[in-house]
């Protein structure tokens, strides 16, 4: 086993609930990376008692390392360099040459708010100067420095101080791992590969079955540390192993490559957005899209220079936009309904002519909670990818969950339709997902 | 002081980093809604052990209640009930009518899944219907029950267990309140009022100085417990306190009101997306966005019945589709450049022309991290909104951060700017959001 850490998420705000913490999970991730053992992550209040209580415990646990986020700000609420001093059995003392480029920061970000009170800002960030004597400072990023505070007499975890903005956090990690009391640490650590695949159009239970069939069938699966989950509609699985154990996860792999197939889309960890960012491969795309509201555009523009590929998009909400700005026939909306195959053909290829684009995404649906009917209830969702005379696929999903949910998996759904279409796999059907109208019980999936 | 309360989430996959817990943030609203203080949230791995600690440790803390969640599925790593149950000395329990419940809601969710091992399945869900003698059963929302166990012996916490997606645990939250244990508990504790108020266009360091102003001028603060935090470019004051604390609270905004003005656009806890939805009041809205990409539309179509006001978009990411999709004159392009205030005036009109909408939202900037220059900077961006003749108003904005938070921080300011359009306060400014590319200085806000 290897050794465990803490994460630590201090801040009132994000234990209230006012926002939510990304640090905690990054961190995690970061941890696993170096082949620590992340073992919790506390969330607590910024009140002097409970974080020393939590550090206690975490010292009493026997971690190796333990990382906080937040609490290194200005204010008097920000007490976390303090407390960990104090845990740490150090005093605090002031670090001239980091006051000094403080002041610097804080000048430069001041300036564009006319009207502060610049000698109580400085006087107040002067606060963040003061450090446990013999902790390597991190510089800062935004204006708060981290901290890597080592055990007096090798007794106790290593503590990480980092700041609560995660970009500030994120950068500043690299610079924690690289200061003495880290890189005696890591010194000690064995190695990682560390794998993730993704399927698409399971559900999450049969994974488990999978796994389950893998070890009846022989295969050693006790080297592998295996995690499951779906996210966005797809299924993921990250494995961390050590190396010598690189033949058991090829043949977890393959395993299930031969059970699942072309669900299996990824197994380099690509996403299905990155891979039709690289099968697009110099052809433009548009979308003409209407129950999604703008989402699938949105995630084709996410990625820096997208501006490659991605042409422009129409958000065709009302019937008269469809007409208007992509081209449906109007006779098309009355016989077949808004939501149908032939809109979502139409609306592809309307993407197609107005933006000049190589290839069209046609998207239409209903993502309720109102506008179902028995016909076409909440949830169903038609999607046509066309390319310019060239092939073309339509078809019909039917989403479980509510509004948000049904607008997220859509984009997905798209994606690995786009994603076919592009590996000239034009099918009238993506394996996995639930058709259309027709079934019922879909409505229920989770 | 209250009686303070602990939440526990368990589950390797949220630990791990590979999914975000949204149910810590989302039950600590909702104890501090029934008077109780959240002191921690506590994430931990599926694993006996740990989650045995956690228990103990929240029980030596004297918690009034401790709240679970996930941890509840049919798989052998989901033990939070069985370990509950051991940690509260109660033995488990089949609980037959559960059992039949399940059975029923299994069957069917797999109906539509051809070729699954339904016999395997059923007995693997029969493990969900084993409960800890006395607990009070929440009914299934998915296919995982809720349980809330009450102490022996009145000593230790009341655990309310949940399971772990939210759109299961959210409706059972109610359930859980109903049961006797949590009644009992309730009645002991004394009511609250919670209020949110938020503010647009300011530093969340200036709000610390106007409560340290609110103290000097001698307001009274201490029973008001308030929290503030940056949401979305947005600054939000969560107040709670007892209901002879009313003037307290009503100074404190009266204070807020003076110092910042119309900076203060929300008093009753309304969100600028949900004023713009009130205001438009009948009058419909289209949008034509580059950098956004689409996330303005999808901002605009997020909430239910949007197809009342929201016509449709254009995203028009390529100049090509500025032309074709939103009726730019080519020309201005080239003069002034696709980023420029002439062009999202262009843009805002041709939404306007169309879709036939009363009024039109153009966006335009660089989103980064390439395409930015000296004299347009990476986050520069552009805004206008007119009424189909009637007033307009345009303004260019310095937006800090990443492409992720330039992108996103633009549908805020666009939706501020709709908002005081529709208020009839067309100006060229918002106050506090920092302008155009004359600024450098703005480029490090934070």
């Amino acid at each position: 086993m290897n050794p465990r850490a803490g994460i630590l998420v201090t801040g009132t705000e994000v234990l209230s609930g006012i926002i939510s913490d990304r640090n905690g999970p990054w961190l995690s991730e970061r941890l696993r990376e170096i082949g620590l053992d992340p073992a919790v992550i506390q969330i607590v209040a910024d009140r002097p008692d409970d974080l020393f209580a939590a550090l206690r415990w975490m010292a009493d646990q026997n971690f190796a390392v333990v990382l906080t986020s937040g609490g290194l700000g200005p204010t008097a609420d920000d007490l976390t360099a303090e407390i960990v001093g104090r845990f740490a059995g150090r005093e605090m003392v002031l670090d001239p040459r980091l006051e000094e480029r403080i002041a610097e920061i804080v000048e430069s970000i001041t300036a564009r708010w006319p009207g502060l009170d610049r000698a109580a800002i400085r006087e107040s960030n002067r606060k963040q100067a003061l450090i446990p004597r013999g902790a390597s400072v991190l510089d800062p990023v935004g204006t708060a420095p981290g901290l890597v505070v080592p055990p007096t007499d090798d007794q106790g975890p290593v503590v990480v101080v980092l700041p609560g903005p995660p970009r500030e956090l994120q950068p500043m990690w690299k610079t924690a791992l690289a200061t003495p009391p880290m890189q005696a640490l890591l010194s000690d650590l064995p190695t990682y590969h560390r794998e993730i695949v993704r399927l698409f159009g399971l559900p999450e239970s049969e994974i488990a079955n999978t796994l389950r069939a893998a070890e009846q069938a022989g295969l050693e699966l006790e080297p592998l540390e295996i995690t499951t989950c779906l996210r966005r509609g797809e299924i993921e699985i990250a494995t961390r192993y050590e190396p010598p154990a690189q033949p058991a996860y090829d043949a977890l792999i393959e395993f299930i490559r031969e059970r699942h197939g072309e669900r299996l889309f990824s197994e380099d960890g690509s996403t299905v957005d990155e891979q039709v960012a690289q099968l697009l491969a110099g052809r433009t795309v548009a979308v003409a899209e209407s129950c999604t509201g703008g989402l699938l555009a949105a995630r084709l523009t996410d990625r820096p220079g997208s501006s490659a590929y991605f042409l422009g998009g129409a958000v065709v909400y009302s019937n008269e936009a469809k007409v208007a700005l992509a081209g449906v026939d109007a006779a098309l909306i009355t016989r077949f309904g808004a939501v149908s195959e032939e809109v979502a053909r139409a609306l592809a290829h309307g993407a197609i002519e107005r933006f000049g684009a190589d290839i069209g995404i046609g998207v239409t649906g209903i993502a309720g909670p109102e506008g179902g009917s028995d016909e076409k209830p909440v949830g169903l969702v038609c999607f046509t990818v066309a390319i310019r005379q060239g092939s073309e696929s339509t078809l019909s999903a039917r989403l479980p969950g509510g509004r948000a949910d049904i607008r997220e998996r859509s984009t997905t759904v798209a994606l690995h339709l786009l994603r076919r279409v592009l590996r000239g796999e034009a099918e009238t059907e993506l394996p996995g997902v639930p058709g259309g109208a027709a079934d019922p019980a879909s409505a229920q999936s989770g």
